[in-house]
């Protein structure tokens, strides 16, 4: 079944069961308001969404058009979100772009960090940034939603709590990041809200594209209208989800609801990093990369960050071409902050 | 007001009202059924729970007895927590016992690290680990719970956010600090779940010990029933709570209940760092500081880091001696994982 979270002036928003091609929602709220309050009560709940998705499919039930610029990220918050860099090659790059080296353990062991997730931005709002300087950059990513893991789960278990798959837009601020790693403890500014996907699909919507721990579809990356990335999320992926999984949970559960992202998808090409589309490469993720081998290539980067104005999008299409999660499409707009005036501040 | 959050066998508890003195509550959930929803809408709710905190000191209204041990930490799951290193005088030491160099940096900007929200530990809960290998330490602190921060607040506006104080124990695996740390991203393993004190009280319950930036009283810190600690938190906290929730902001909004915690209180004396209680000092926070001082001492640290059967006790006391969140108390266990029959596994 494919679910999403409707814009309804609440933190977050309306649960609604989407029909698969996205055209057609169905309110599933009488079941559970919110996806969390789903994904808490899963084993209970997820039967009646999904037959409430079978009637859908057959339209033996009221529904409304669903326009994927009403809905939030599936999960307008979350009580966790640990991002990791699955995709190595994409690591490698970007540390040699900040001339830093790539540790052998890199190959070994996930590379995880704790993200924010109280304020997912929606999948088609724009990306409120006050400052170009920022440096400011898209990471197109897969993510997973998970059920409870106990601590110490190994990677079957992981695999088993997997509830959902979406597609993400980790925003990054890539000049920000130097002295905030600079510091030991990792991101912080330079990780401010991300995007995710209009819906969030069941593993069984994927066939055979998903094989329990990897989504063999390119990800489809356009930038301003043109194609700027194509990567394949099945290839290339050192650590596959269900061991990302069960990395985060040898220490402490997780709960329902946590989301899991693969970092920037990256492919690694035989004769060495990803060339752009417009050479017949499979292109970039995240702008970073880019920067990086045009550096390798031409001593410096030509490809400057978004500016205000420049628009991303991310998206992911079954064999047949038809859209798997929506699209994440996101603009910069320059962000003004206005302090509220006393009298209104509350307590 | 004093908050607190019952176990009720559900995920976020049943929010309570405790009386001044810790000994009594009186249920709140006709109000909010938990302390997030209070949160959420705290203009319109917190006048009300206010009223229910004044019946209840009058005991004009049904009330129960309060046993800490019931409480879950406030929030049982956050949508954020930042953790900072406010004290500079501990990430001194720390650093210097990894060997690590304090950039000057380090005083003026503060340092925040995004921390694991989704599963803390009741505060009298026994901390749960696999393996005493992993170096098993307690870091005390003070933590504050705010409202709605716009991207870009300044302090005086971040300060006005500030709804809770609360006391935190960050439990920490040094053992699994350093290799994850090289890797640059950050703690992720070496940080499991944490605990609260059972109860939350809004900044005007702690009088003139509150400033509106720190709180100024010494953090009673007891290991197996031996003082441990008495830094006072109120001294050498090097950028206080606005300037640290500022900090967090300044590329992000920050949601209704994100918990920013201080790191643990750290005091420096005029002649070096803190001495351990029985020579006359105010001892430490956690067991990584004495350490380094044993190690600077003697070349070598003597104390161990917690065992099985360790007891950590964490407390704040006004200054007629009455303690005002109740105490943090936990005893490390052995964890065994179990995973779940397959034919009991939920899909």
């Amino acid at each position: 079944m494919k679910l999403a979270s409707l814009k309804d002036g609440s933190r977050d928003g309306k649960l609604v069961v989407v029909s698969r091609d996205l055209t057609r929602c169905t309110d599933a709220s009488f079941l559970a308001p919110t996806l969390q309050v789903a994904l808490d009560d899963w084993q209970r709940l997820s039967p009646h969404l999904a037959s409430l998705a079978q009637s859908l499919e057959l339209g033996s039930l009221p529904s409304q058009r669903f326009h994927e610029h009403q809905a939030q990220s599936p999960l307008p918050r979350a009580y966790q979100r640990a991002n990791c860099s699955a995709y190595a090659n994409h690591v490698e790059l970007v540390r040699k772009a900040r001339g830093a080296e790539m540790p052998p353990a890199f190959w070994t062991e996930p590379l995880i960090y704790q993200g924010g997730s109280d304020s997912f931005l929606a999948p088609r709002d724009p990306i409120h940034m006050a400052d170009e300087a920022w440096g400011i950059d898209f990471e197109a990513e897969v993510a997973v939603i998970v059920g409870d893991v106990p601590m110490g789960a190994g990677p079957v278990e992981a695999g088993e709590a997997i509830r959902l798959v979406m597609l993400a837009n980790d925003v990054t601020l890539r000049n920000l990041m130097a002295s905030e790693l600079a510091k030991g403890f990792g991101f912080f500014q330079s990780k401010p809200s991300s995007a995710f996907s209009p819906v969030a699909v069941t593993p069984d919507e994927l066939g055979d594209a998903w094989d329990g721990g990897r989504l063999h579809l390119p990800l489809i990356v356009d930038l301003n209208g043109k194609p700027y990335g194509r990567a394949n999320a099945g290839v290339d992926m050192t650590f596959d989800f269900p061991t990302l999984i069960a990395h985060a949970a040898r220490t402490r559960p997780l709960s329902a609801g946590t989301i899991i992202g693969s970092g920037p998808v990256s492919n690694r090409l035989e004769d060495g990093p990803g060339k752009p589309i417009d050479e017949g490469g499979v292109g970039y993720s995240c702008i970073a990369e880019q920067r990086v081998v045009e550096t390798m290539r031409n001593k410096e980067p030509q490809t400057p960050f978004l500016r205000f104005g420049d628009t991303v999008r991310i998206e992911m299409k079954d064999r047949a071409g038809r859209s798997i999660f929506g699209a994440i499409e996101q603009t910069v707009e320059k962000y003004e902050h206005n302090p509220v005036p006393e009298h209104r501040r509350g307590k």
